[in-house]
C-alpha cells in the first residue's frame, strides 16, 4: 500500500464497486480525494458536515458517544463514512459493492492514513 | 406481531439491545414512539431530518437514487434509520446489539407498518 494519503485514498478507489474516496476534516475541510469527475468534492464534504451534525444530536441527547461510522444505502448505491483522529473518511460504492472487502481495505487505509495525520 | 403501529414499535423495543424505536414522517413529524424516558422524540426527529437531508444530497450529487436506509455507529449504541413509504423508521441499540437478528425483526415491522399508512 502506498504510504501517502493520495496513494491510499486511489487504492480505496481502485476496489471493485467503489467509485471513489475522499478524506474530509471534521468542519468540512477536504483534505484529500480520489473521486470521479462527476463527484463534486464540496458535495462529499457538505454530507460529511450532516453526517457529523446527525450524530452529534446522538451522542448529545441520546448519549451515543463519540462518532464511528456510518453507512447510508440507497438506490444507487451506498456511502460510508468512518472516523479517523477528527477526520472522516467517505467512501462512495455501487449498490453491489462488497461491503466485507471494503471493510478490511478501509481497516488497513484507516491505520495508515491515523498514522500520517 | 401486534397489528398495529405502538404495538410494532414495542416489539421492536422489546428486542435485546434495542433502547427503542420510532416512526418519523419525513419532514419531521413523529408518527407514533416507543422510546425510552431519557430519549426526546424530538431529538430523534431532528436526526432523520439531517439524514434525509444528507442523503438528499447524495441523491442529487452522487446519482445515488432514493434513500432506502442508514446506520449510525457511535461510542455507545447504533441508530438505524429506514425508510417505509415516505416515513422513517428509527431505532436505537446499545452497541453489541445483534444486527443480524434486529434487521430479521426489523423487515416484519417494515411489512407490517407499510401495510397500514
Amino acid at each position: 500500500m502506498s504510504d501517502n494519503l493520495s496513494g491510499v485514498l486511489e487504492s480505496l478507489k481502485a476496489i471493485k464497486g467503489v467509485h471513489g474516496a475522499a478524506l474530509i476534516e471534521k468542519f468540512g475541510l477536504i483534505k484529500g480525494s480520489a473521486l470521479p469527475g462527476w463527484v463534486d468534492p464540496e458535495a462529499v464534504a457538505a454530507m460529511v458536515t450532516l453526517i457529523l451534525k446527525a450524530s452529534q444530536r446522538a451522542t448529545k441527547e441520546l448519549e451515543q458517544g463519540k462518532f464511528n461510522n456510518a453507512i447510508i444505502e440507497s438506490e444507487n448505491g451506498k456511502i460510508l463514512f468512518t472516523e479517523i483522529k477528527g477526520n472522516v473518511l467517505c467512501i462512495i460504492t455501487t449498490v453491489d459493492a462488497k461491503l466485507g472487502i471494503i471493510n478490511l481495505k478501509l481497516d488497513a487505509a484507516s491505520k495508515t492514513i491515523a498514522a500520517q495525520i
